[in-house]
């Protein structure tokens, strides 16, 4: 693609921003999450202090920078979604001389019949979509780690249907709140042995409820003298296992899982489907940021012509 | 029973004391729970210091005052238990004295296998067995609420099983420090339609995982209006039910379920209970831990012949 804009995944907790020209990233930059600040105009604009000869170079954001608590509301768009729904439902304003667009979310009923929500994470899909020729036709099961998991599952490029599992949330309220964490602060848990029991507990047949399990975490320090870092790990593994379990049980993977996110987080999803049988591709979740906002931004002509 | 005690129940949180004289409770104390005093000797020495007239008097206590964050550590009794071997296994010992009994905890191999245990409740149990003739033969199905839920199998006045279940900690957690919980602040939850359309939700014969429900709690909110209110309860649904509907996957029901506790919870399994079929008995928490301890001094004897 030539020309030059800024692209912008802007989250609860923090701003990543690249200046893109021609198809490269020249300069990278970051910033407050929008839970944050209360002025998103301004952050944007301290973080952007730099690029002194961008200013009026079009910036596109993406994630709850479009929420109610970011800079302007965008809507939900009902499923299913291509880049090219996406991109008509960009919203665009002027800023300083500059064009912003923001991305919206997506909308849908999920996998159980519940109303969902996603906000950013479109995104990083129809990113990573765009980023593989063998994405764009056939059915794909789509993973996407994180404080709200989501699951989303891709038809011939459009996202037909998601799932929100709230399991990264889960992990750490229990590790920092409850005493299934005790003497578990500056630890970090790891796919290992003690993760890989906890993924084994998750998919036994009778599939237990997973507040059937949590104590174990506890118990099998009490009985079985469980170090609190494996304890950690098994939360860990228990709380995966229980989210790629209860998946696959409501829709068996098409074909490999694409993991888009932090390679960390990625691992112990890679291992709970490799538990099932099931492959994992692993995909950057910056780099697929980046390239679904490339994506809009040539969908939406945002450069001219 | 002729002669008197007193008899306390020393949980995590606090510490109940009666005195009991002839059956009869003459008096009641309250005091800190051990995980909030150092000196668990001088607390107990407070809580009773206004019965002048029972320097001497025998005490009798269960709960984590018998674990290693409490008095005097005692053991875990592996089941089945009934109350002639918790009897047994009273850790005896003279405070300034007194002779001061603590109950021993129970451990077992829970319904999925796993290493389990319990401090407190197998007193409240076996109390609640003493309450009533028609529970000391046969198989009984018994839940205690709590913060650590426990579903116990007693058969012929034993303790044959039990397990726990991450239910209260689990609401509680999420609920102060999710975003399942955002403004919640100061709400209490009810059990009315919000709280059974969670247990349905929960009772799904697909059975979810319940990380694929828990953000219903959020996206109901967004997309139907849902009030913060109704979420808290909506929550409190979906773990209860959640709890029981796992339950009784493993192990149906022998009959009605004896419910354990605080009135205030027992309301929540007993409507979850409702809707799978499930009658449900409640009985007092208080009043079963003194029963308990009262018949734990009539088994062993501690006010002599």
């Amino acid at each position: 693609m030539t020309g030059t804009f800024i692209a912008g995944d802007w989250g609860t907790t923090r701003l990543r921003l690249a200046l893109c020209r021609n198809g490269e990233v020249i300069a990278r930059s970051e910033g407050p999450g929008v839970a944050q600040t209360s002025d998103p105009a301004s952050a944007f604009a301290t973080a952007i202090a730099e690029w002194t000869h961008h200013r009026t170079t079009p910036a596109v954001l993406c994630g709850m920078v479009g929420s109610t608590l970011g800079w302007v509301e965008t809507p939900y768009l009902d499923c299913p979604v291509d880049v090219d729904r996406l991109a008509a439902g960009l919203v665009r304003f002027d800023h300083d001389g500059r064009s912003v667009a923001i991305a919206p979310g997506l909308a849908c009923e999920n996998m159980l019949g519940a109303p969902d929500v996603m906000r950013g994470e479109e995104t990083q899909i129809l990113g990573a979509v765009a980023l593989s020729r063998d994405r764009d036709v056939g059915r794909h099961l789509f993973c996407l780690p994180g404080t709200h998991n989501k699951w989303a599952l891709v038809e011939d490029g459009r996202v037909v249907r998601f799932h929100t599992t709230v399991t990264g949330e889960l992990f750490a309220t229990l590790r920092d709140h409850s005493v299934l964490g005790r003497d578990t602060a500056g630890l970090t848990p790891a796919v290992d042995d003690a993760f890989a029991l906890g993924v084994d507990r998750a998919f036994d047949p009778r599939r237990p409820a997973l507040g059937h399990l949590l104590f174990e975490a506890r118990s099998r320090r009490l009985r079985e003298r469980m170090t609190a870092g494996d304890a950690l790990s098994f939360l860990s593994g228990v709380t995966i296992g229980a989210d790629v379990a209860g998946m696959l049980d409501l829709l068996p993977a098409p074909g490999p899982v694409i993991v888009v996110g932090a390679p960390a987080l990625g691992k112990g999803y890679a291992a709970a489907l490799a538990h099932a049988g099931v492959d994992a591709v692993s995909v950057d979740g910056d780099a697929a940021a980046l390239a679904g906002l490339g994506a809009l931004v040539a969908a939406a002509g945002l450069l001219g012509e």
